[in-house]
This record gives structure tokens, C-alpha cells and sequence, in this order.
């Protein structure tokens, strides 16, 4: 049988420094940081983090309560959940939608604004590295500090350039391969997002209200853009029990946004808004 | 003003062999190779494959007809929809949750059974590279040949291990970080999947049916994984229409299917399945 | 045992000049009048009418090429399903909810503008009569013409005063218990219907779009209305199929439209506006 | 202008021992039954029903602490807000496709079981009347006792016949058109429903998880049914604030139920099996 990870066997090992996400139930679950010589703390006990220190991620550790916690090496989508809910969230099933859509890939250089608790930041970034990186602008200073913390701690700040600066008086970058907005007017900041995108590049927008929706597109009307598109993902978590499978019954979220993509082509605007409008990348509707 | 990709320009110019994605408008569209010295023909006209050589992706190109035809880099979504349809589909909105829920990033080991079209191959591939390797099996000959084409066609040879080959004989690889399974019984390989993980690698199944949900439930409940848990993807496309915002009125997909993801736990079984019951991992209901 | 329908049970018999519905299957079925003498003719074969007058509905008949066709009595829903498509339609699932939410009764009388094919019309007027009335006003006389053909074959015609005549010129009733306002631009018929309507009584507004919810509120806000509330219903059909039950895959209707439900308040409209704003019927949002 | 309500004027006006519905705002409102001489008592104050006696429905009246409350007449949606929850409830939308699908219509004799608090017994009862009957089974004596207390309260037990019965028994009626089922176990009754549909009536079954509709299906399967159909439907609500239309953030209800409906045929069991299987009411699926 072909090993295929022999070379990565001590990072599938816990060690000193390791985020690591500790689950009790469904319920209770924490991102903590691995620290040699101290222990994790909660109302189900206490252990000491040498003692998981040198075991395989997947593991199983007891409190001094007998309590039993699995230990799991955390994946983007844990951060995701465990950030502190400073800011507006973008959902995990937004987050993959503008993976897919919105032309993100290891090596990508990517802008966003703005950063907010980081959260869509750190799941970018773990998709763009090792070679890529994400330029987040946060104006707001709160956010700004609270999403730094929270790079660090996941260990992503070398995939991040993280900027407490307004992206209203322009982007640093140029010939990025996309751009994701996600702030209270996007409609802001599209000429400039334009201007940064690499032709053929991708912008993704997020948006929780129809009305923006609407400006959204009349803004990018404006600009050499093709390949617009709009769409919502709505999430059910279907309830796994015995005999009983069914969509569960309380949905908590039932609404987080809308998603806009668009791509830039190369030209200059006269003509593309002309070719746009009779021969290309007309939106038509059903 | 920062350029953040002077090093890579002359990937943002289309070369001979580069595939390409040539849009008309939103329902023609093609997905194909540069051939220098060849042509591209639609009922739209043709033009030179050596007209666009050289130009930055984005650009426009006319046909003889005088037709504006775009030109863009293709993204892996676009390999989704162009790849033959010979094969259950795995949705954009469910290629995305996997992505993310399912534990994939750059430089992962990904098993995935079955290949099918090689779409969902193609989507992972361009996920987990450059260090990374999707091995992906398919037992049906056919399948297996048109996927070999389709992810030779999209460059990504040196990422894919493509084998012709029932899974059920057990899989190759060993440690890896990620099993997809997308076939018709997936029960069936549940517990080679388990063995191929990593502990604290995650599995992620695809299933069209409730009935099929229930039983890839009760068949993960035998082995200690942890996390278990199962949603459904709506998809509403937002129609982009002067002053007539609103989902489209025809959505063509209502359903594709549930995705169903859990993690492994790194434990003999005994002491797990007890734990698990008693107070790891339940999943509870609303 | 107690035979709850003694009185009624020639009205349990097929009889001349009654609609019925023939079914062969789920996708071939006709909505017909029985006319004594006559034939019923298909592609699967022709049946005499006469052969069937005087048996029960729900009984299975034979045509000359030995297909078995199902005659059911039709229930209101098949009238919709039936009538001709010249015109935008209410699909069930809104017309379940105009029923409920609306203030629908038997013995209500209730004024719809437009009339459209007459398909909501004859669904309204099986639940006012005996006691109650339609009154449907349509400008377009094709459209007039169609709904009153329809009407008629459907023996509604005692329930529904059907109008060739433009709303915009004043509503002829007054007091009535309820409005359905289902027409392009529902805007210019609010003070109007606000008129017409009793105190306390409901209006309900099918919109296909959102920028038309967004009007009709802010519409709504001028006049003393109160519990305004808008919803979007999506129904999925289930695929009811052996170890493969799920939702369908292919869902045709993704969206037919918004509703808004208003009550009107007996006030002057000051004090209303007033007290709406500070303190009664604020439309709260999460 | 024709008002078409003359004889009724009573109708309009609030008397003694109606039921009211009381709104401050759309969190808190109250149903209760006008008593002269007493008075309504809440958090916001106090007023005499003496007050509102003889005004019209629509009105608004001051408490004693100046606060205005909106009196509107009941319509049969608010009685299924305000019923005791004490068992599982059918929500509004269900209720409406029972009434569109499940041929429901003035002057109807439908059997339901079970009776829970009564709300959907009421929703029918307000459709039936006034030449209807509802025949409701409830074998539970608490549930029992709350809905007969909820349909007096309603004033409608001239249309509902409330039996604390187990229908396993045997429902004491025949002939009836429509059947509502609403309880654990529906398979059990099917067979009892059937023979108590007149030829060509509606059964309509309310469950909450797949795995129930599969055993409906099936148990459906043996008799004569024809039309066999499932769905669900999902109701978002439309958030109606200035500038920011949307869906409401938080869906509370994520999942009622899945409604089977299906239609009787008059013949025996086995020619109509044979001929479903081949010809009839084969249910396809996409």
C-alpha cells in the first residue's frame, strides 16, 4: 500500500503551537492553541496539553473528570465558526460558493474588502497558499485589531496582507485574479475593484438585500464586465436520527445573502459596453 | 501601485495549447484548446487561434462575420459545465461545500470514488494543487476513458492519478486527508474509506435519495467518526433585470442530491462507538 | 354507520352537462363536460359519455381500443390546472394562501382585478358560494372573453360577476370582505381597494418581483392598513419512487411570485398613519 | 355603487360575544370573546368591551393607558396562531394546500383525525360551513378536551362533530370527500379512510420525515388510489423595510411536513391495482 503522506507523518502529529479543535458534542467544541506546560480548561475538566502533545491528530484525551474529548486538527470551516462574531458573517456555503465562483485558486492573488473578524479571510487564504496571498482593507480600527488576532492565531499571516486603511482611496495592488466585496455600500468600490482586476479576472460581491442586488448590477452595467450572474444558496441540515430523516425542523439561518459575480474583460469601455449590450454577455432572463 | 503579479505576465497572455473559454453570450459558450495555426469555427463565424496568441485573456476578438466573441481564462467552474455530461453531476453549489466542509486545500490527498466525468476530479484538482494529488477510481471503462480526456484536455495530468479500477478491491493509498465518495453505493465502501484516512480527515458522500442518506448514516455509525452531519444546497438563481429583480421563474435544478461529511476518529473501535454514544458526537436533533 | 351524504347522492353520480376529469395518466388528462349522446375521443380511444352516466365518480371506463380511463369528480385545483394559460397564472400554492391569508369564506364577497384567464377567479368562487360572490373585473377583452368561456363551463357563473371594465374607473362595490389585486401594476389600484373593502377586511397582492413588494409597500404604507405582511411559498414535489424518495431533481417552477397581505383599520387616515408608525403594526424585521 | 353587503351591516359590527382579534403590534396581539360588561386586561392597559360594542370591526380603541389597539374581525388563519400548542401543529401553508388539494369546499363532509388542539379542525370547519360538517377523531382525552374548548370558543360547533374515539375503531361515517390524516402512525388508518371516502374523494396526509412518506406511499400503494402525489412546501417570509427588501433573516420554521394527497377510485381492489401498475396513475417521477 502506497503511503501517500510519509513525508508529512510529524504534521499529522500534534505538537507545541498546533491549533487544534476540541470536541465534546455538537454543542461544545473550542479552537485552542496547543501550549506546552499549561492545560485546556472547561466545565468538563481540565487536561494537560503535553499529554496530546506527540499523538495523532483524531485522538481521544481524558479530562481529570473522565470526561472524554476528541481531538481533531481544525479545517478552514472550523475557523469560520469559532471567530468571534464582531462583524457581518459571510456563511460557509457563501464562502464555497465564491471559491468556485469567484476564480480562486492556490497561487491567487486576492483582495477584500472589508476583512471584517477575518473569517472569509482566513478561508481564502487557506485556499490560496502556498504561493498566494489575500490584500484585505478594513477602515474600521476594532475590526482592523480583532481580525489581526485572529490571522495570527490561525497561523495565516504569511498568506495575508492585512491593511487598517480605507480601500475608498484605492487599492495598493494591481492584476489580481479577483476581488471580494463584502462591506455595507459595494457599489463603492467596484471602478476601483475593476481597476485592480487582471482582465478575465473575477469580482465577487455579497449582499443581504435585494435593493442592493439591484444597484449592485446597475454599477457594474457601467464598467467592461461580462458573465454577470446572481444567486442565493440556501442551506437544510438534514436531522440524521434513527427512523426520522427529515430537514430539521428549526432553520435558523434563512437568509444570509446574495452573491454577484462578474469577470472584466480587457477593452476599452465604449466599445465593451456597446458590444455588452447587443451582442455579449446580455443577462437574460428565463 | 503594487503589481502583484509581474512575475507571472506571461500567464496572463494566451499561448498556444492554453485553454480557453469563448463566450457569445450566456447560453453560447465554449470551452477549448489553443491550436496555432488552426481555427475556431461556430455558426458565429471563425477566427484565427493566432489573431488572440499573445493577447491578454479578457480581450475580444471578431470573427469573420464580425461577430465579438470573449475570450476568457477559464475558471474550474467553467470545467464543469463544459465536461461531458456522461455521468452523474456534482453541482458548482455542491462542489463548493466540499471544498469546504470536506477538508480540502493546497497539497491535500484526496481519494475520490467515482471518477465519473472527471468533473468533480477536475474541481478538487485544481484545489489541492500544486503539492497536492487527487487519486480517483472508475471501475467502468468508459468513464474511465472519457475522464482520462477530459483532465488531459485540462492540464491537470501531473495532479490526478486516474485508475481504472474497482474500488472496492481497496483503495491504494493510505493517510490521505480527504475521501470523496460519489458513486452509486457508497455504503459499500464506507469502511475502506475509514481505513484510507488520516485520523481527523473528513469523508464526504454525495447521495441523490433520503433512503440512501439513512443508510450512509446507520453504515457511518459502525465506525468512530465524529461530526457527522448532512445538508442539502438550494440553489436560486436571481434574475439580473432592469427594475424586474426576482429568482428566476424557471429554476431547472431542483434537486441534485445531500452531501453527508464525517470526520475520523483515530481510536480501536470499541472504545469510540461507546464513547460516542455516551457523549461524543452525538448528533442531535432540533 | 352514519352515510353522511344520503341527500346528496346523485351529486356522487355522473351525470349530463357534469365536468369530469379523465385521467390515463400523470401526464395525459382532460377536464370535459359530459354531454349525453356524444363521444369523448383521444388518442387512446373514444368512450360514449353515455356509458358512463349514471355510474359513480371515481369509476374506471374502457374505450373502444380497451384503455382504461380514471373519471374523478374535479375538485377546484384541476380547473387550474386545466384553463387555459392566457394569462399570468396563480399557481396552487398561492391560491392556498390567498384562501387563508386572505379572508376567503364561504358566503364572502371578494373583488379580483384582473381576472386573467379566470383560473384564480373559479378557484375563489368554489370557496364563497353558495352564499358569496366574485366580482372580477378584466380590461382586456380577450381575456374577458376567455374567463367567461371558462367560467361558464366550469357552472360558476351563479358566483361570479365577471367585468369587462378597467378598475382604474372605481370598483362598483363597496363593503366587500376581501381583495385580490393580480394584475402588471398593482400600485394604482390600492385606494381604491382600500375603499371597497369593509373595515377589517383583507387585501392580498401577488407581485412577480421584488422592486413590485418593495412599491406596493411603501403603497400600502399611505392608507390605514395594518398585519402587512409579505411571503414567498416554494413547493417541491416530492418523487414518490421505491427505496427513492427525494425531492425531484427537475423542479420546473422556480418561482411564480411574491404575496402581501394588508388589513385595512376603519379610521381616519391622520390618526392611522399616526398611530401605525409609533405604535400599531410597525412591520418589524428580524 | 352597489354595496354588497346591506343585509349583513350587523355582520360588521362588533357584539357581544364575538371573537376579536386584538393587535398592539406584531408580537403581541390576543383573540378573545367579547363580554359586556367586563373588561380586556394586558400589560398596556385596560378597556371595557362596552366601548367597542356597536362600533364597526376595523376600529381602534384607547386603553386607560392611552395606548391604541387595533380590533379586526377574526379570520380562521388567527385561530391557528392563537390555539393552545399543545400538539403538533399544521401551519398555515399546509393548511391552505389541504384545502386546495385535498378537495376541501363548502357543503364538504371530511373526516380528520387527529384532533390535536383543533387548529386545522377550525380551518376546515370555517371552509365547510355552512351546509359542511367536520367529523374529527381524537383518542387522547387532554387533546380532546382543549380542542372542544377551542371549537366552542371558534363558534363552530354546529360544523364540527368532535369525537374523543379511537379511530382505529372505525370511523362511524361514509361516503365522505375528504379524509385529513395528522397523526403518528397514518399507515394504520389508511385502509379505514378508504372505505369511508365517497368514490372519487381526497385523502390528504400530513408527516414530518421521509421515512413516513415512504410507508404511506406503500401502504397507499395497496388500495385503489390514483393521482398519489407529495410535496412540501417552504414559506419564507419577505423582510418590508425601506430600502432593505429581503428575506427575513431568521426563518424560525425551517420544516413542518410533507403533505401526501391521493384520490379514490370506485372499483375493486384488484382490477384497479392491475390497471394502476400498467396504465393509470403510474407515478412518474422526473
Amino acid at each position: 500500500m502506497e503511503t501517500t503522506s510519509n513525508s508529512t507523518d510529524s504534521f499529522d502529529r500534534i505538537q507545541d503551537g498546533d491549533n487544534i479543535y476540541i470536541i465534546f458534542d455538537p454543542k461544545r467544541k473550542w479552537l485552542v492553541t496547543v501550549k506546552s506546560g499549561k492545560q485546556f480548561h472547561s466545565h468538563k475538566g481540565f487536561f494537560n496539553y503535553d499529554d496530546i502533545i506527540g499523538k495523532k491528530f483524531g485522538t481521544i484525551v481524558l479530562t481529570n473528570k473522565s470526561t472524554k474529548l476528541a481531538i481533531l486538527r481544525p479545517i478552514p470551516i472550523d475557523y469560520l465558526r469559532q471567530i468571534s462574531h464582531s462583524s457581518q458573517i459571510i456563511y460557509e456555503k457563501d464562502a464555497g460558493a465564491i471559491l468556485l465562483y469567484g476564480g480562486i485558486f492556490p497561487g491567487a492573488k486576492v483582495i477584500e474588502t472589508g476583512t471584517g473578524s477575518g473569517a472569509l479571510t482566513a478561508i481564502i487564504a487557506n485556499f490560496v497558499k502556498p504561493h498566494g496571498q489575500v490584500y484585505t482593507y478594513e477602515n474600521r480600527e476594532n475590526a482592523y485589531l480583532t481580525a489581526s488576532k485572529n490571522i495570527a492565531l490561525l497561523g495565516l499571516n504569511e498568506y495575508v496582507s492585512l491593511k487598517n486603511k480605507d480601500a475608498l482611496e484605492g487599492y495598493d495592488e494591481s492584476d489580481v485574479d479577483s476581488v471580494v466585496l463584502d462591506l455595507g455600500d459595494p457599489c463603492l468600490l467596484i471602478e476601483q475593484a475593476y481597476i485592480a482586476l487582471k482582465p478575465s479576472g473575477v469580482m465577487s460581491i455579497f449582499v443581504p438585500t435585494y435593493n442592493q442586488v439591484e444597484r449592485v448590477y446597475h454599477e457594474l452595467l457601467k464598467y467592461p464586465f461580462i458573465e454577470i450572474k446572481a444567486i442565493e444558496l440556501i442551506e437544510r441540515e438534514i436531522q440524521l436520527k434513527d427512523n426520522a430523516i427529515r430537514p430539521k425542523t428549526w432553520m435558523m439561518v434563512g437568509h444570509t445573502g446574495f452573491l454577484i459575480f462578474a469577470r472584466k474583460l480587457q477593452t476599452d469601455k465604449e466599445s465593451v459596453k456597446h458590444s455588452q449590450k447587443e451582442e455579449i454577455g446580455e443577462n437574460e432572463s428565463s
